[in-house]
Order: structure tokens, then C-alpha cells, then sequence
């Protein structure tokens, strides 16, 4: 059941500074360098942006949804027009989710099999099961798929997160299987089992340990980041860190803030997601090297200036506040596509900063730095 | 009270082929190889673009609107920012008009001073007259601004076209005035007149003529494709650029379909702007070489092709109908973008070609031909 030698995936680790590292993951695709932050594309497009825009931002990996894209346009058109990669012509990585995350905030019918859930779309009836999410994704073809997994909210009873523990972990040997017989059959594409276990460290430690012997080509750590403070998370993550392989990607689900990224980067995490960036660019909200700014104050009504000083960004060596403050307070589209570039070029930047901090032993003085201005 | 040797635009006739003609107009801010197309920038960006798109685009003069950006941010705000051109970091020809042509459309008080309307942002009160258009405009400092003019709604009786001739006189007037006194300063825009008169070929010839006689650097032919008929419309323009001199531009306001184009062209226009490529860009319907094309139609779901085979856009270059059918029904912002680009490549380069014609002497063949698949 390990994915053993066949494992699409392997790791190199570079360097590290106390629990963080900075590896290379080798994938039948390419490498990415870690640690790396990936955007959301929720629907086979990072949301304001063109795959033009993407290639002048050079993520490394670009998560697509699988809730969404099973709905519209339906996976199998999906496949139909050559797959997630050709579709959008992008030619870096792609990670697609297992839907889970999404239908579970549905209130879902669940049961041993599977999750019942209707579309946000047309109100029609849909299945998950561990052996269709993976199917989905395989018609998807993204380079990483996830597991189908059970993310309980926070905070929830004991007995709750732990039912939740053993659902996930039965799924996910059901997945394991189902993507064993694909690969059988000559599938490259990787699987990441998932380790919940809510901000009880015993249970996530147990979750780990599970998860890790049915054996994946990489662990996401998920359910975290879905409320609780960041005194609660941090300890549950390192609990589940210290037990993933060293040989093998671990990945934070859902966190894409600056400080919580850098302490889960401290903690040994190599990959994240989160809406953050896009998100609120779209609500004018920057991010910065000074901290969050609020780019709809009257103060940069007649600012020359770009967003940020210091970003090497295509967006701030061009326009200034002042005019992308225009566009966006009049919603001109363009505003979210020029604020969107800003904000994902500034958030892959961080993190490329902090793989240069492993390298150079100072993780701790860029946390200490960033927390200055972030929170 | 004539443009004279002050002009700050020069007109070298290339070709002609009947009435049409290729030119090129001459500013000091470079060359306009007419016939040519203006996308429309109403608030400083071309709606879903940003001037990165505008570079790749490489339409050779934008238009934007005094009436929108008087309000938003306004005028003021404009010039601090370094005027349109620096604010948008766009370095081709930009033509502002003189915010008549909406401020007519909100029922304003009009009086011969000038005309009183309230604002559709925030339902405050402004005035614009003759004087303060040619002001406005030289705040934003687009290469060639428009007079204030009166453009009746059609069918309108034959006094209230009368007047509308008389006042777009009286008023063009005073702007040649408050022009003549900024170049003798320096300032080197160009103001074209705009001819009046409805469909009525002896007042469009008088209006023509009033409007030469008082001598701009080129003539907008207005109040034109604002219901009518096309078997209305023609006449009427073709009694209007008779009269207009034969070594400045003739710009047809508000004309933008492909045949609408063509046939007034074949009457000796050499400019034009209309919103039809961006906003069908964005409800999904596409300009092709097949006539429009609905790209909501679910025939083209899983179509693995561009949207015109014949078109060489960057959009057609890398995404096909499917997908770009996805992103339009999802609402991804991103559709409208790519769209908006193929509309108005498409809608250059059937101008671009239209010139072509020009010096082959095909414009029959052209427009016979265009006849097939557009009304």
C-alpha cells in the first residue's frame, strides 16, 4: 500500500534551519522549489487573471478546484479539451483539491460511503466518494491530486474530530487503492493523503502516524486555519510535521497570510494555498512590505507613487495609487487584474525570501521582521 | 478665427478609391495611418483592459470621456497625476470628447451659456459650457480634444435639428476662442468641430459648412447611428464629409459594426470610436470572420478550436472556445479580457484591411464581401 518506488514524487532537502527546510520537488513535470506558495485558480483560472498573467508571475504550482470544475464545466469536458493543462495552456504544475473542503461547508449528507451534497450551481444532486473524487481529479489531470477527506469545523467535541480522523483515514486507504490501480495502468499523477486531527495534538500526532502508514506521495495538513487563533494551530501543525517523512512534501491547506505562513515555514511546512492574495485585491486591499493598505483611502486619491516601493512588480513599475485607486473605485475590471498581479508577485516574493532565509540559517529574523507590520 | 499654419495636425491624402481614402494624419505626438478605429476608454482604461493589453492591441488613438472623468477622479486629479497619457502610461494618440454627447442623454438644462446636469455618481450639480469643456480637456490632455456640442435625439422635428445646428455653431465658436488663446500659450491639442444636422442632407451640409468656416483640425460628424436607419444615416453623412476639406480628418462619432464602418468609409471617413467590440466582448458574443458569433451557445462546450480560425489575436493564438466559453458562464473576470482583446483586434484589423483596400481600389469588393456575414 506505500507508494513506495512508483511515487511520481521526490524530495531533496537543501538546507534547513531548525524545523524548516528548503527542498526540491522533482515531479514527471519539472521541479518546484520550496517553500512555495501556490494561488487559487478555483475554476481553471486564478480569479481576475489571465494564464498570460500567470506566466509574468511564475508561480511554481496553481491549485484548481475540483468542487467547481466537476459542476462547470464538468470534468469531463474538462478532459475533453485536453485536461486542466492544456485547457488553460499552462505548462506549470497544478494541484487540483479533492472537492471535500467545499462540500463539507455545504452541510453535506454523510455516510461511510461518501458525501451527498447539491450544486451551488443549479441545485442538482451530486456524489463524492474516495474512488470518484480521485477519478474526477484523474479527468482533471492535474500534476498533485488530494484525497478526499472529512474537515470538521473548529471548535468541535473530541469525539467529532476524532470520528472525523477515522473517516479521513478510511478514505484515504480507499483512495490509495483506487489511485494504485491508475497507476498500474501508467497514471503519473501524484496523491497527497491528508492528516486532520482539529488543534488536539495528540489526535493530529495520531493522524500523522495513520496517514503516513498507508503511505502517500505527499501530506497535506488540512482543517486548520478554519478559525481558530494562531496560538491553537501552530502547536497541532508542528505535532503533525514532526511525524511526516522528511523525504516527502508537506502542505499546509488554506494558509496564505504572511506571519502564519513564515511560523508554519518554521515549523517545517514546503507548500501552501490560500485566497488571501486575490481575495483582497479584489477588495482593494494590498499587500505591502509596510503592512496591509487600504488602497481605497482619499489619501492616494493624487498619489504618484506605486503600490509598494519595493516591489519589482509589472504593476508598480508602471501605474501609480492614484490611477489603479481610480479604476477600482469606478470598478474598471482592469483594477482587480492589476491589483491581483501586485498582490500574488508580492506574496511569492515573501516566500521566496524565506527560502533564501533557510539557506542562510535567519528564518527567525524575517519572522521577527515581518511581524513588525503583519499580524 | 481659422486652425490656419497654427494647426497642430497635418493630413497627407495616400490613396483614394472613389470617396474613400488612406491618410495619415500628422500630430506632434507621432502618426494615425487612417482608416482607424478607436477603442473606447471611457474612464481611462478600455473596459477589461489595461494598457498592457493596449500595447499588444496596438490600437493607434484611444478614446476617453470628459463626462466620466470630470466626476471620476476628476479633472484635477488628471493633471496631478501627470495627465491621461502619464496616468495610464500610454504613449499613443488619445482623444478626449467633450462630454455632451452623455451629458444630452441625462436631460440637462440647457441654456445658451451651456448646460446643467447632475451626475450619475453621486447626484451633484455641474455645468459645462464651450469654455469649460475645452478646460476640462486640457486638464486631461488628451492629443485631440472635441467642442461642446448639441446632439438631438433622432427622429427629431426639423426646428430642434435647426437649433441644435444653430447652438453647435454658436458654441463651436467660443471653443475655437478659448483654443485659439491656449495655443497662442503653447498648448499644442487639437480641437476638432463636430458637424450636426440630423438626417437631413441640407441641414448636415449647412452644418458642415458653418462648421468649416469657423476652421478646426478636423471634423466629428455627430448625431449619427443614434437610431436611424442605415439608408437613413448614409445620405446624410455623405452631404456632410462633401463639404468637409479634404486635407483634415473626418472622424464619424459613435460608428463602430464592421458594414456600418466599411460604408462610411467608402463616404470618406477616416476615423471612428464605438463601444460595440468591448461591450459584445463581454456579454460573449464575438466579432469573427463569419459574422457574430454567441459563444454562450452550448454548441461550443467541448469546441477544442479558436474563435476564428482566420484570426491571428493572442487569444485565438492560445485558448479555444471551450474554454473561454467556461470562463464566460462562470463569470470569471478573465473572460471578459481575453474577449474584449479578439473584439477589438478583430475590429482593427478589418480597418487595417479596409485601408489595404483603399490602395488596391477593392473597397467595393470589401464591403461586398463583409455584406455576406453582417448586416
Amino acid at each position: 500500500m506505500s507508494a513506495g518506488a512508483a511515487s511520481p514524487v521526490s524530495v531533496t532537502v537543501e538546507a534547513t534551519d531548525g524545523a524548516a527546510r528548503a527542498t526540491t520537488i522533482a515531479t514527471p513535470r519539472g521541479t518546484i522549489a520550496t517553500p512555495a506558495f501556490m494561488p487559487v485558480g478555483t475554476r481553471a483560472a486564478v480569479r481576475a487573471l489571465g494564464t498570460d498573467d500567470l506566466d509574468l508571475l511564475g508561480p511554481q504550482v496553481v491549485l484548481a478546484n475540483t468542487y467547481h470544475l466537476m459542476l462547470r464545466p464538468g470534468a469531463d469536458v474538462v478532459a475533453d479539451l485536453g485536461g486542466l493543462h492544456r485547457m488553460m495552456d499552462w505548462s506549470g504544475h497544478l494541484l487540483t483539491d479533492s472537492g471535500g473542503y467545499q462540500v463539507f461547508s455545504l452541510g453535506p449528507k454523510v455516510d461511510d460511503a461518501g458525501v451527498q451534497f447539491r450544486s451551488t450551481y443549479d441545485g442538482s444532486t451530486h456524489q463524492l466518494t474516495p474512488e470518484t473524487a480521485v477519478d474526477i481529479q484523474a479527468l482533471l489531470g492535474a500534476d498533485i491530486q488530494m484525497v478526499l477527506d472529512v474537515c470538521p469545523p473548529l471548535p468541535s467535541p473530541t469525539a467529532v474530530v476524532q470520528a472525523a480522523v477515522d473517516r479521513t483515514a478510511a478514505w484515504a486507504e480507499r483512495a490509495r487503492r483506487a489511485m494504485d490501480e491508475r497507476r498500474s495502468e501508467g497514471s503519473t499523477q501524484a496523491l497527497f493523503g491528508i492528516v486532520q486531527g482539529g488543534v488536539d495534538e495528540a489526535l493530529r500526532r495520531q493522524a500523522a502516524e495513520r496517514t503516513v502508514a498507508i503511505g502517500f506521495d505527499g501530506y497535506g495538513i488540512g482543517g486548520l486555519s478554519v478559525g481558530e487563533s494562531r496560538a491553537e494551530m501552530l502547536p497541532a501543525l508542528a505535532a503533525a510535521t514532526a511525524v511526516l517523512p522528511v523525504e516527502q512534501p508537506r502542505y499546509l491547506m488554506g494558509v496564505g497570510d504572511p506571519l502564519g505562513m513564515l511560523e508554519a515555514i518554521a515549523r517545517g511546512v514546503d507548500l501552501f494555498d490560500c485566497v488571501l492574495p486575490t481575495r483582497l485585491a479584489r477588495h482593494g486591499t494590498l499587500l505591502t512590505g509596510a503592512g496591509r493598505v487600504n488602497l481605497r483611502n482619499a489619501r492616494w486619491a493624487r498619489d504618484d507613487g506605486p503600490l509598494d516601493a519595493t516591489c519589482g512588480c509589472p504593476v508598480c513599475a508602471r501605474w501609480s495609487r492614484g490611477y489603479l485607486r481610480h479604476l477600482l473605485l469606478v470598478a474598471e475590471p482592469t483594477a482587480a487584474r492589476h491589483l491581483t498581479v501586485h498582490n500574488v508577485w508580492w506574496l511569492l516574493r515573501l516566500v521566496e525570501s524565506a527560502r533564501a532565509a533557510v539557506f542562510a540559517g535567519t528564518v527567525d529574523d524575517l519572522i521577527r521582521e515581518v511581524r513588525a507590520n503583519w499580524k
